[in-house]
């Protein structure tokens, strides 16, 4: 008795899951691993490196994946759209800035147009443009996004989605949080967190450890590590992240930071290449409360279908009429 | 076929579902209205106002209601706790500060300690205390209320509970959101925003007007009106209100309105007064986008109560085994 949905018939999916195209952690085998496993693996198409795109789509082999790319990132190289369309991908999915322009290149053999928004007119804009799916990214999500939370945010979009489905993104880790997203009336999940500590997950070793201690107390959202890696991300959108001391320093002080930027940046690097968690960025969102630990990313994605199943069977006990008094 | 859960045990109520006590707002009436629909209403006792409390408990009536207060206010004012417990209220809930020096008072009679948690560590005290239930609130909520969302931090918070009722609170304002928070493991809601334009609630006509026009983009925490107040509350939350020109103006510099406190509390009050929403607060949550006309607060409870019905029966026909293929 699987759980099918709207969103399985759109992907030709058995589960209503896809893993979020996380920048960099969501590579070719790990985006094979969720396909394979019944969900929709996207591969983090991130901020345009065409060598590293071309690599993780080979990696992926034979499997049917989708893409991701942000998509103010994406104007500025353009090509790696059809990099990625020469693929035939399952879908492909914007985040971050207008998609619009990009429309129609998308609307191309079989390939789904998916576009994750973090504010109600965003979706307006998605649901003008008839795109064929909608992600309503809560504020919990990790990595970037906007200020809405998921559990108002996606019956909000749903109510003026006029059918398309809508796909819930941010605090889904496990089965209960698959099932509220359903009740909420969306189709179907967008996972980044629960995912990232996998086995096929490119994230490294020390952040994935760190991950899997952290809680979602642990996260914040700030504009620090942006700064730190020279990304000049729009205004509306910053990044979730575990607090660390390189946050505490200077999430407070952002003025400070930019005076410091050079000498920062130059200790940043050296901490991301180390793998130095209490400086480097370690991307998870509130759902690191309930990932433990890890293993391959195909046993997450059946444990979270097949608690989801048991949550929606105690529900529905819930209001049998055999059950009433 | 009614949905019944440990928290419909716990307060001898029909339905799941706790009107919030909302400072100034939740009097005795609507109160009294959510509890004669079958929920549990509770008198919201704010700041610490003897008179206000006397007669909103009188205005409740016979009903079976219980009281809330704010934690750290009550600690100044003691006396207040047993003038609620004179009236042996169905519940006693304390959010916001240190519970535990009003303990021993409460476990008294029939009445209930509800704690309301905004971080693990919180919640993690609350069930050492032994309290009766916990209510999880995230940060969507309407007024007061810290960082994490709802929907990640209700199950962190069920996973610490040892079995202790933990009800969600937080941008739940239809059965779409009480179906999810089930789905998470609450065994009900706490619910303020929705009840907030009701007939019976005590916010002006201009308030609820604006609420009911308000979606949830359109609100966001800050501290400008605790400021604005002269409400000096403890680092760790702020409040959630609609944006206005009064925010616009000072959210983004809380030095500044520190500076010109004296004319700008002059200038609010006179807005408070005159019902006057560009400057006064309309303290509402994210859940905004989802409430429509209101009448009663029996109306919206029910509404709820059966959509909440719908939502977990089509959930249960999605894992029925006949519905396989
Ligand atoms: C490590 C990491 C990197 C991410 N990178 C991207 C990205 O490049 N593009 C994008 O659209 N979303 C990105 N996201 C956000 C996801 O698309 C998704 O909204 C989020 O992971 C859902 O919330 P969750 O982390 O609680 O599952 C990223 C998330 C994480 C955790
Ligand atoms: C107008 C208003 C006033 C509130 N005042 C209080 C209060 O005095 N004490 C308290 O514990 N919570 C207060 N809250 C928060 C509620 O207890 C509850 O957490 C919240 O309303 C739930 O989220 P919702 O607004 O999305 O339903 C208030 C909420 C609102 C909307």
């Amino acid at each position: 008795m699987p759980i099918r949905t709207s969103l399985c018939d759109l992907f030709n999916i058995e589960h209503p899951v896809l893993l979020a195209p996380m920048a960099g952690v969501s590579g070719g085998a790990l985006a094979a691993a969720v396909s394979r496993g019944g969900g929709l693996g996207l591969i983090g198409g991130g901020y345009g490196d065409a060598g590293w795109l071309k690599r993780e789509l080979d990696a992926a082999g034979d499997a049917r994946i989708g893409v991701g790319f942000i998509t103010w990132s994406l104007a500025r190289e353009p090509s790696l759209l059809d990099l990625a369309l020469s693929r035939n991908p399952a879908a492909l999915m914007l985040s971050f800035g207008d998609f619009k322009p990009f429309l129609h290149r998308i609307r191309h053999g079989n390939t789904k147009l998916i576009v994750q928004v973090q504010t109600l007119d965003q979706a307006r804009e998605a649901v003008e443009a008839g795109v064929d799916a909608i992600v309503a990214q809560g504020t919990e999500a990790g990595g970037h996004g906007g200020a809405r939370a998921t559990l108002p945010f996606v019956p909000a979009v749903v109510d003026i989605a006029q059918g398309i489905p809508v796909i819930a993104a941010g605090g889904i880790a496990d089965g209960r949080g698959l099932a509220a997203g359903l009740a909420l009336g969306a189709s179907g999940a967008l996972c980044g967190t629960t995912f990232f500590a996998s086995d096929e997950s490119l994230a490294s070793e020390n952040a994935k450890q760190a991950a899997v201690r952290a809680t979602g107390d642990d996260t914040e959202r700030s504009s620090v590590f942006d700064l730190a890696r020279g990304l000049d991300w729009p205004a509306g959108w910053n990044i979730r992240t575990m607090r660390n001391a390189f946050t505490r320093r200077w999430s407070g002080d952002m003025i400070g930071l930019k005076q410091n930027l050079t000498a920062e940046q130059a200790r940043f690097n050296v901490a991301t290449t180390a793998g130095d968690t209490d400086i480097a960025a370690v991307i998870v969102g509130e759902a690191a409360d309930l990932i433990g630990n890890r293993g391959p990313a195909q046993a997450t994605l059946h444990q979270m279908i097949s608690q989801a199943e048991e949550v929606l069977q105690r529900l529905g006990q819930l209001v049998e009429p055999d059950k009433e008094d």
